[in-house]
């Protein structure tokens, strides 16, 4: 039961450099290797190109902040029962926006969780997108211009929303089971 | 009404050398530039991820046939109501299926198309993945082995599957539009 | 696999004399029998209560045009999965629309077709009787009546919509196959 | 509030002699005049269309019983939220099934209501092609004939679940009223 | 198929004193005992907190008059498919609404009943508690005490919605009949 | 935002003394004062009937354990989107099963959380009643009895969940908050 992936977990050992390094360096960095990066790694070229899209838009500078990118994260995963990735980005959103409620509030529902009204409204669009993206139009975008966004920023809202369109299916594809660490980290008030 | 994207597409000039570069080769091969290049240009990272992906999964030898491949395409982008990949999907496959009617039979209705079982087992297996990947189940599996998939062919269904979960977003947020060349590509029949 | 209908197809010569005439008739125009006139003909009197149906409101004269009429019956037959009539009315709206884009759009996503404002109003209320006629209100009776229809139009509108509710179900029924032809009719630019 | 319909309602002296007949007939019949003949009048080739229809479904011989027809179009009718159908055909089937108790039964929920095991089948597919039509298969029919239904029945089913999704969404569309008399005809025990 | 319950329904005698007295109060103010109350005795101190929360509720003087908070229970429950619910409370709402027609016509369709503009806006609101009450916000009651609402008549009509939330899937669990008298009660024009 | 309910909170001074006493009684063993009491208390006769109705299911012995209990609160509040009962009774969760990851896997997608296989059937029927309560069928009940659920017990998964039913729309209806302690309370590892 308590497996990371439906799917082979190649050893560190038998890794491309490239990924090895990465997972390395992941590791330095967080003190464990989040089970996505071994359970994706089964599939070297796939692996690259997920985490070059990941970090394209969730390590991004300038617009959305880093806490808003993955408020995007969380709603949206928690639509599509993804268990690895409410459970994961949780975690990061804890640590990102420094409010140790906000994950599990958005989890749940992110109409009653204490948001800011762009905030909301950049869920209200990250919602549609992973919904019924074929009903977006072009009033939905001046009414997100109306709120202050950019054409930059509606565009990474989307954008994350498909991402992580994918990243759920994939993880429950796998059953990808989220590392035990992520449940606590961040939950200490600021 | 008629332009390719709602965000700014650039111009070939201004592109980095290696995505004009893949440009121009499609180019070549096509007798027309997909829309979907100069649209997803506006953001060269997330151009280069894409395609890599894409190319990972659809350009793969092996396993399924391309054509299966793009069967996957075309039915989940039917449920998820994207304008440009079933237009442009469903010409891939009329030519790589060497079926004119299949494309459009799977758009309106995969579960009337004229499909092989096997096939008919790989759509039902992408569409769950497409629609409700949070109740994949370890029984769906043990049922797709025991059609004859294997487990690479497994992964490959439901990689595709999600991947397009992505790009149908993407393209319907761009309101991406479809070459118009694409309508009556490889409709003679075989 | 290719057989026209789940139930039995009458041999013409079995036929009753008016709908042998008819079947004859359509065949001298448009050059071959759609399998829709053979398959409902197994029930004689259904056929004759059917086609009195249909070219009392797909024929009429006035108020809609032909090809609005037949723009409602290919978006809202897309949203039952009905391969024969997708395929079929698809192929008829190309012709009298002379746009051979348009129906494949409406097809797909009728919400990004290339259509005028006064259809896109049109096919929104066709849609909502075909999903959901029980919230058909005063108020939406009005918004039409604001956009310029006559209420002879808004009830074709939506009697159209009703008659494909119809019609889709007994094609879904059949597993009626639309004849090849209609794939390709009327795909050349005008 | 308390109109017959949406759409204007012709006086019996305007309207064509076999209508009017028809009319006639039903009112020396029932005693009064089912508002469903005066509104669909305002478009007599429709009603035609309709009734004819419609008689050659509900009033067959042979088969399924008049009872069972009436029980499809009360579960489909039910589902659609079609006011004047559920009322005045729940009416009918008071009347024709001699159990006073089974129409109310059927409109809130079929599946709990007092029906037979045949029944229960016929209304399992009747539902089945009110709702989601593109999905019924061959497994369907064959389970059917294991239940001892003829094709013949298993076309009449099909075709007034059909036939009631027209009748439903006219009627909503129409807002048409059902006469006060049918609450409470049928409702004394046999 | 008669029966009044999945599980077993005490006797009479073998019931605690205060449930026993309920009972035959009951009986003696309807001639009849209604079924709910035998069935749900199986429990006894679920039996006492339901029908304490019920008479908070249904019972209570001012604010929403007794029809309405009947209108509430009918609309909800046909939304829920309660078999016992709609007759039962369709029974009640007759009587004290001394409308006939009335109970009928909400659980066919509220949308299309005889309402008054404030008793729709309470209907309007009862269902969306019923049915999305996560989506419930504090622009849903300024609107509600824009159409002469008090805080009170909110909570009334929120938590009647609720009450038969639970009484609707308690009822479907035991498959609880309703009594043959419920049907034709209160049909006589007031 | 941060208030506790959308209506009057009443001061505890002011309570009824049943009820006041209560709320004292669970301040001293928790530590806190759950906000559902303070809540719910704006209506004593309401807030009576809720907790004896609470307490005769959830701290009931014998049968279902009490985590166990908790799990299908979760399990039908996460459904549900309610914030105070998925976070407030994930804590208990946790506390009550002594497994930290429980409740958050509950509340993402049960159907991929570390279940044994009677607390896997257990949730799949909680859900049902939840959801669908009116397609409970006699079937649905022997199956749950060949996985060993005594009858006593099958009522108390469905009561349960129609319970949290009501619980779920009182809180969204009130906004209810959950208090901070929740989100932390029980993470520590067994």
């Amino acid at each position: 039961m308590n497996t990371v992936s439906r799917f082979p977990v190649p050893a560190l050992a038998d890794l491309p450099e490239d990924i090895r390094a990465r997972i390395v360096a992941v590791h330095d960095k967080a003190g464990f290797v989040p089970n996505v990066f071994l359970a994706w790694a089964h599939r070297p070229d796939e692996f690259r190109a997920f985490f070059a899209y990941h970090d394209a838009l969730l390590e991004k500078a300038g617009g959305l902040t880093k806490a808003e990118r993955e408020m995007i994260v969380v709603a949206t995963s928690a639509l599509n029962h993804c268990h690895y990735c409410v459970i994961a980005h949780g975690a990061i959103l804890r640590i990102r926006a420094k409010q140790p409620l906000l994950a599990d509030q958005i989890a749940v529902n992110y109409l009653s969780a204490d948001l800011t009204p762009r905030q909301r409204v950049m869920l209200d669009f990250a919602v549609k997108v992973a919904e019924r993206s074929h009903e977006v139009s072009d009033e939905d975008l001046a009414a997100l211009r109306g709120h202050g966004m950019t054409d930059d920023e509606i565009w990474d809202i989307g954008a994350i929303a498909a991402l992580f369109a994918l990243s759920n299916r994939m993880a429950n594809l796998m059953a990808l089971r989220p590392n035990d660490e992520f449940y606590t980290m961040g939950r200490a008030a600021k």
